[in-house]
C-alpha cells in the first residue's frame, strides 16, 4: 500500500490549514421542533506537521458523510453541533492539533408585513464556524442581513429629502461552544439597527410605513454599525462581537463601509 | 504529425460555437487622439463542421497575438476594429462559416462635479462584440452605467418622501460595422435616463444638487428603460436598440427589472 | 387611491419584460415520494403595454406567496408546476400577454462511490423556467454538472500522459409543459458525456477507477458537447436540446468552450 | 453650515474602519521605464473616535483625486507610493490614528512560450495595501497566479497516469514600506512552485513541454504551498510571508486547499 501523504516533504514546514473548500452537501437539522434543511458550502481544514507530505483528503469527506448518516438517528439541533461531531470524528481518523469547519448557508424566517399583516418569508445569509484548538472549542456565528440607510447629513441640509440606499449589515459573534445564541435573534438585532427593516412583500400601506420609518431614523453606516454593536453587547454575553455595515450608495458608484468590535 | 482535431468525430454533429472564454490580455487603442489601454476579458468562437473532431485552439490565440503586435504599427482606433482584424486573421488560419469575438472591459471618463466643478473620473463597464456570419459583419456595443431611481408612486402617496436606490442601466446596440457609435455617447444616454446621474466625488453642494434632482425626476425602472429607448432611438440610426434597468430596491431584498427593445 | 402605475408613461413604448429579479424564498416539493426543499433565486417577469407607466410589483410577490401557501395543502410535485400556478394566479391579479418565471436552485442526489460502494451525496445546479405566451406554455429545464476532460490530442502526442482538467457540462431542454422530463436523468446524461464522472467521496480504489476512466475516454470539449447532444436526442423527445461544455484548462489561464443544439 | 458628521453619536463607540469600498479610478504608474495603467478597485478606511458621528466621506475621494492629479507631474513609480501619498493627504484633511488603502488590480507580463519562443502576454491578479498606524507604515503585496497540480499519490498508485487540475497560488508579503519588492518577482516565485507554469499561447511543442513538466513534478497543494514559502523565504527578507494554494480538483466537485506562513 502506497501512502505518499505520509512521506517526508521536500521542505519541512508546518502548514496552518490544509483541507477542503467549497464542498456542498445536504444537512438536516431539528431545531425548536422544526426541521431545517441546508445545502451549505463547507470549508474544513486541519494543521499539518512539518514531517508529513500531505493530509488524507478523503478522511475529511468520510467524517462528514458518516456524521450526516448518524445524525438521521441522533436528531441533532444545530450546524455547530454537527460541526463539532465532524471534527471529533476527524480527530479519530486523522491526528491534528487544530482543526476548523465552516458552513455557509441561508435561513428562511416567517414574518408578517408591518401594516397589512400578510405572510412573508425572508431569507438571510449565515455562517457557522467551529474551531478546535488543542481540545478547546470556539464557535463563530455570523448573519448578513439586507436593510437600508437614509443619510442624516443630506436630510439636515436638503429641503426636498435625503438619499436612501440598500445596505448590508453583518454581525459576527465569537464565543464558547456552550453559549447558546440563536441565529434568528442575531438577524433581529441587525434588522433593528437600520433606518428601516425591509420586507419581500409590501402592500402600499406597508411601503408607506417603511418609507416613513427611513425618514424618522436617518443613519450613516457608522450609526448602523454602532447600533448593531450596542444592541448586541446587551444581548450576547461572554462574546467577541464584530459588526459591519456596507451601503450601496444611491448617489455614488462606490460603497461606504463601517466596521467595529466590542467584547462582553 | 498527429492532428487529432481533424479526425472524424464519433457523433457527426455541427457545433454553433467552439473556442475560448475568459482570456485576458493587454490592448492599446488610439481613439480621438487619446491612448486607451484595456485588459479585457475576451471570448472568441467559431462554428465547427460535423466532420471535424475539434478546432485548433492555439490558432485563436495566435490570431489575437499577431494582430495585437501589428496594431502597435497600425495604430487602430477601436476594440471593434481590432476584433475585425482578429477574425479576419483567424479566417486565414482556420476555415469557418461564422465566428465572433467579444471584449468585456471598462472605460474611464473625465468629468466635472455638477456644482463645485471639481475633476472626477467615472469608470463604466462596456462590451464590444463582432460577428462575422458568412462574410457579413455585425457589431454589438453595450454599456452598463450606475445611477438611481426615486419611486414616483411612493412620492405621490407619502408625505415625508420616497424610497430611492442604486440602479444599473444597460444599453445594447446592434448595428453595421461601419455605423460609428461612441461608447461615451451611449454612457451619456443612460446617465440622462435615471432620476439623477451619480458621481464618484460629491462636495456638500454637489450632493444637494443630486438629491434635489432625484426628487424632481421620480422614475420607475420602466421609466428609466423607456427613457433609454426613447433617447437612443433619436441618436442611433440603423440599429437594433435594447435597454434594461435593474434597481437594487432599498425597501426589499430583491431587485426590480425592466427590459425593452426598438429598431431604428 | 393613487395608482401611479396605471398612468400614461411619458414615452408610450411596449416593454418585453418587467418584474422582479433575485427574489429568494422557501419552496417544498413532493416528488417521487420524497420531500425536496429549495431556497431558489427567482426571476419573474411579464410584458407591459405601451399605455401603462408601470406594473404593480407587489402582485408578483402576492402570487408567489399565495401559491406557496396553497401548495402546503395541494402537495405539488415540481418547480415547473408551482411556476405554472404562480403565473396563472398572476394573470388573475394583473393582466398580461406573456409572462415567465425562472427558479435557480440545486438538487442533491444520493449515489454510491464506484468501487468501494460508500454513500455519497452529489449536489448539482439546476434552472427551471416557465413561459406563458398568450396562453401557450413552454418549459425550459437546465442542469449544470461538474466533470472533466482529458485531452485526446496531447494523449496522442505525448509519451508521459495528457493534460486533464475540471469541466462543466450544461444541458438545456425546451419542451411542452406536459412532456415529463426528470432533472436527475438530465444530470445523468451530462455525467456520462465526460471523460469521467466525478464524486465528492473517493477512496484510493475509487480514485484509481476515475483516473483510469479519464485515460480511457480522452475528450475535447467538442466531444463532451456532442456526447450530451447525442445521448439527449435519444432520450428526450419533442424537445429543443442545447448543450455546452466549459473546460477550466490546466495548461492555460483561460477556459475552452463548445456549444451546440439539436431538435427532436 | 451643518456638520452632522461632527455631532456626538448616540452610542459612543470607537470604530476600527470607516470609509469607502469598491471605488474604481484610472491610475498611471511609471515603473522601470515603462508606463503602467491600472483601473483598480480601491478600498480606503480610517478609524473613527467615539465622539464623532461620522467621517467626511468626500475627503477620501478628494485625497485620491488630488494625488492622482499631482502624480501626472510627479511621475511616481508604484501603487504603494501613490497609496502613501493619498493617506498622507487624507491625514491633512481628516485627522485619524490609523488608516489603510488597498488597490486590487492586474499586471500584464510579456513572456516567450517555452519551446516555440513566441510572444505571449500573461495577466495576473495583484493587491497592494498600505497601512498607516500612528505614523508607522506597513505595506502588504499580494499576487495570485494560475498554474496546476499533478497528484503524486495517484501517479504512484496508477499505471495509466494521474489526475491533473488548474490551481491558484497566492503569495502575500507584509513588510516595511522601504523594503522594495517587485510584484513580477512574486509572480515568478508562484509560477515556479507549481507542477508546471502555464501560458496563454501554446503551440503543440510547447504543450508537450508543459504536459511533460507536470508529470515530472507531481505536487499536492501542500507541496505547492511549501514551495512558495521556501523560495520566498530565500528571496524576500524582513517580511511576513503567507502562501496559499487552491486546486480545482478534476476528480471532485470541491477544491482542495493549503495555507501556511513564515517570517524572515
Amino acid at each position: 500500500m502506497i501512502n505518499t501523504q505520509d512521506e517526508l516533504p521536500k521542505h519541512p514546514l508546518k502548514l496552518e490549514r490544509v483541507g477542503i473548500k467549497n464542498l456542498k452537501t445536504l444537512i438536516r437539522i431539528d431545531r425548536n421542533h422544526k426541521e431545517y434543511r441546508h445545502i451549505p458550502r463547507i470549508n474544513i481544514f486541519m494543521d499539518l506537521e512539518e514531517d508529513k507530505k500531505g493530509v488524507h483528503m478523503s478522511r475529511f469527506i468520510e467524517s462528514i458523510t458518516e456524521i450526516l448518516e448518524d445524525e438521521v438517528q441522533m436528531n441533532h439541533k444545530s450546524l455547530e453541533q454537527i460541526g463539532k461531531h465532524i471534527l471529533e470524528k476527524l480527530k479519530i481518523k486523522h491526528s491534528y492539533l487544530s482543526a476548523e469547519i465552516e458552513f455557509q448557508s441561508e435561513i428562511p424566517i416567517y414574518e408578517l408585513t408591518p401594516v397589512s399583516k400578510k405572510d412573508t418569508i425572508e431569507v438571510h445569509d449565515i455562517k457557522v464556524k467551529l474551531n478546535n484548538n488543542n481540545g478547546s472549542w470556539i464557535k463563530v456565528l455570523e448573519a448578513s442581513v439586507i436593510g437600508n440607510t437614509a443619510c442624516p447629513h443630506a436630510l439636515a441640509v436638503n429641503k426636498k429629502g435625503t438619499h436612501i440606499q440598500r445596505a448590508v449589515g453583518t454581525l459576527r459573534i465569537e464565543t464558547d461552544f456552550d453559549n447558546e445564541i440563536d441565529l434568528e435573534e442575531m438577524v433581529n438585532v441587525i434588522e433593528n439597527s437600520f433606518s428601516a427593516k425591509v420586507y419581500t412583500l409590501l402592500k402600499t400601506e406597508d411601503e408607506s410605513f417603511v418609507v416613513d420609518k427611513m425618514y424618522e431614523n436617518p443613519f450613516f453606516v457608522e450609526d448602523v454599525c454602532r447600533n448593531i454593536l450596542s444592541i448586541s453587547s446587551k444581548k450576547f454575553k461572554r462574546s467577541k462581537i464584530h459588526a459591519e455595515c456596507l451601503s450601496h450608495e444611491s448617489i455614488h458608484r462606490h460603497d461606504v463601509f463601517a466596521e467595529g468590535a466590542v467584547e462582553t
